[in-house]
């Protein structure tokens, strides 16, 4: 009770001294003032699937949420482009608008939430909101990893909240865990399995040696995959998940472009069956490392060993290891998509960023360290080992021609398996010890020209850890 | 700059108004004040060291700290038994004392550190602590375990923070997660590997085909392992970490006793391998699940899936999967010890706490849900799968008269596999169906005096997922 007088106090003295200042000002300034029991009012921008179970989560727990943040969470509108769909029960028709600037000039919104997607529209509102003075709250996958940078630093200027757990992982907590377990460590490094899709589709071919076309399509009927599955299997969305990663892992502010980002499509069945053979499933992963002057992001499959938590992470879950300094390695997988988990993730935003606008301080939780421009480590210096495969004619002196172009490039061969020829064919399959992927590069460029080749040698990295 | 301005205008008119309240209880009320610009200053009571970690990090990170609080963060005092024992490099040693009082007195100290560890003392400094109006963290485990739902009620009444991230699974922010990640759902059911030396022990009789008492004895040469090793192989550290979790999670008041609790001590290498040959591997697991009613709570040695997850969290690693109602599962793994994971999380909490009072309201980091006091589910309405192994005199009829007993409780088949005799004894090995706990353990009485059983019956549980 004491908590609460205290702060309408405070809130009336601010007004007394307000004369100098205009209304708005007035009133960009109050939200920084402890709340004197007044809802907290959110403007929903969006109201599909994800949104449709925020108003569900926000309606059911309106009494457990207004114990925790201290005050009731009111919706007071909502945006659509069409008003006349059908909704969620849990939505009062009469919050429905069509117009954003219903929203984004109702001076007793504090919080907006973007749950719309895509990028240009989406972002203006955001830019308007946090410049505006309200918190914001967003599932942008997409409009983060491009914009990002911009908008951490817009909601520092205007000490706001810009909350987005939802927008990698899903359901995992990842955004929190980077912000508030890792305050006084560095991440050093990170690995993800950030795309449920490619992930659904390497379990299935490794589980029952399916081929990889065929689980696309099935993946699509089931829904599973989208009809343009290339944001998926080609590895953009992991990079994108990566890039917003990075940003707060490393605080870095990498350049848009030259990051090394490779799919999964048309992944050979017999590479998921040799390497298999050799102890490791194939995976698609996105790994960051902060190398100081550099940022390393690549996105692309991977041999993992069997025995790594990351060989068990199947189906559509979604798994991120983070790497401290101090605090080891940090594991955290769940389900990276669907609207119920997104939908929990957008709430638990809601509310950290209610309590921080009743405590009087929206802006702790944005939490971002000053981002630093940093390069990309270019592709060609990466150092790992490597899975190569190389389908060639059975006869003699191949192996000689294969092994002295990796030696001059000084690549050292850790395991060769060569298979029995078919049709005069045979596959040779080497793990290397680590090498520089430009040399590595350079050894398979010398072979792409012989004659004895029978088709494009395969590369494929491999992650330890 | 506005934002400090505001508030140091809020204190001072709280200080005019204050003429009808004593000091103390000015200093009290002014802690729910957002500061002026004055450190936060703790208190920390033991330098071990976790305690030598957290001054080492605390000063390290100052300048980073101070941007994220929005002041500093002070050491005014550290509690130690001898003070001339040689510590830290970071500690000034002109801060140290023997006398708790000269922490827990001073009213310029707003969050008090415990990482003493032990129950007696360590429990009523945090407790006077809490009355007085100040937050603590504590990584005391053994400590909440038994006094926790007070320690909660304590914080709660006097509006102050409570935090213990350190205090399961070191360095794995599995209290935060279940605080915010899932506060807008409901956590159905917990499992988590929780004890490093069981599951390091477990390991490598797994990998290397190692005998219990052998890997015992190595990991207490190693440091692994207590010299007394109950605490850890019997099961009731993992224990009391579930008891902390199950508070969080269920918001549940258990009774202090009545918890199915077993360890590893004496499992027999052959379990280990025949496990193995069904597609298990052994762990140790505590799992929490909400019954509604009653709340199960146990933990044991279990055989889990080679496929899942849990099957390659290994060595001292812990692991915890929160399955939630709409998030699904959600599982955080990471080092459960070690002086520095937890020395990070234990900075970690007095960020989150100082950046609470800050904001003035130091009570949103303690988080928990009103209490409930809930029985614990009775051990025998357990429903389960279980693994049986019967050591047998090789002899006709013996087969019949086993599956007769578990016939007549109704407990059903799944596979059952005899190995050949050796010596005249054959060992017979069956996993069951989903059964009830008391329904298993009646057939296993009812062939306990069997002429034909060379050995007391193995019974461990099966946990799928």
């Amino acid at each position: 009770m004491r908590f609460v007088r205290a702060h309408a106090t405070s809130r009336a003295n601010f007004a007394d001294s307000g004369s100098l200042v205009t209304s708005a000002a007035v009133k960009h300034e109050e939200r920084r003032r402890p709340h004197g029991g007044a809802p907290i009012r959110l403007g929903l921008l969006g109201c599909g699937t994800v949104g449709g179970g925020v108003l569900r989560l926000l309606t059911k727990n309106a009494a457990e949420f207004r114990r925790r943040v201290g005050v009731p969470i009111e919706v007071r509108r909502v945006l659509v482009r069409d008003a006349d769909k059908p909704r969620v029960d849990e939505l009062d028709r009469s919050l429905l608008t069509t117009k954003v600037d219903d929203i984004l000039t109702d001076e007793d919104i504090e919080i907006v939430v973007e749950v719309m997607g895509g990028e240009g529209f989406a972002g203006d509102c955001i830019e308007r909101a946090l410049s505006s003075g309200r918190s914001v709250v967003t599932a942008n996958k997409a409009l983060l990893a491009r914009r990002g940078p911009t908008l951490l630093e817009l909601a520092g200027t205007n000490r706001v909240g810009l909350a987005f757990e939802a927008a990698v992982g899903g359901g995992i907590p990842v955004i929190r865990t980077i912000r508030d377990a890792f305050a006084s460590d560095d991440v050093v490094e990170l690995t993800g399995i950030l795309n449920g899709t490619s992930n659904y589709i390497l379990t299935r071919m490794t589980e029952d040696g399916a081929l990889f076309n065929d689980v696309l399509r099935e993946a699509q009927d089931k829904g599973y995959a989208e009809a343009d599955p290339s944001l998926d299997i080609d590895g953009h969305d992991a990079a994108q998940k990566l890039m917003v990663l990075a940003m707060l892992a490393f605080g870095a502010r990498p350049p848009e472009s030259g990051m090394l980002i490779e799919g999964i499509r048309g992944l050979d069945a017999v590479d998921v069956k040799l390497a298999g053979q050799f102890g490791y499933v194939v995976k698609h992963v996105a790994v960051g490392k902060d190398r100081g002057a550099s940022v390393e992001l690549r996105a692309h499959a991977a041999l993992v060993k069997k025995s790594s938590v990351f060989a068990n992470v199947s189906g559509v879950l979604n798994a991120i290891r983070l790497e401290g300094h101090a605090l080891g390695p940090c594991l955290l997988s769940g389900r990276g998509a669907g609207d119920m988990p997104t939908a929990v993730s957008v709430v638990a935003d809601i509310l950290d960023v209610a309590r921080a606008i009743v405590a009087g301080a929206p802006g702790i939780v944005t939490g971002a360290r000053p981002l630093a421009a940093r390069p990309l480590t270019p592709p060609s210096e990466i150092v790992l080992r490597y899975y190569l495969r190389l389908a060639v004619a059975d006869e003699p002196g191949v192996m000689a021609e294969i092994a002295g172009a990796l030696g001059r490039e000084r690549v050292s061969l850790s395991q060769i398996v060569q298979t029995e020829g078919k049709d005069g064919t045979a596959q040779v399959v080497i793990i290397t010890h680590e090498a520089r992927e430009s040399a590595v590069g350079a050894a398979l460029s010398a072979l792409a020209d012989k004659r004895f080749l029978r088709a494009p040698a395969v590369l494929l990295r491999i992650e330890e850890g």
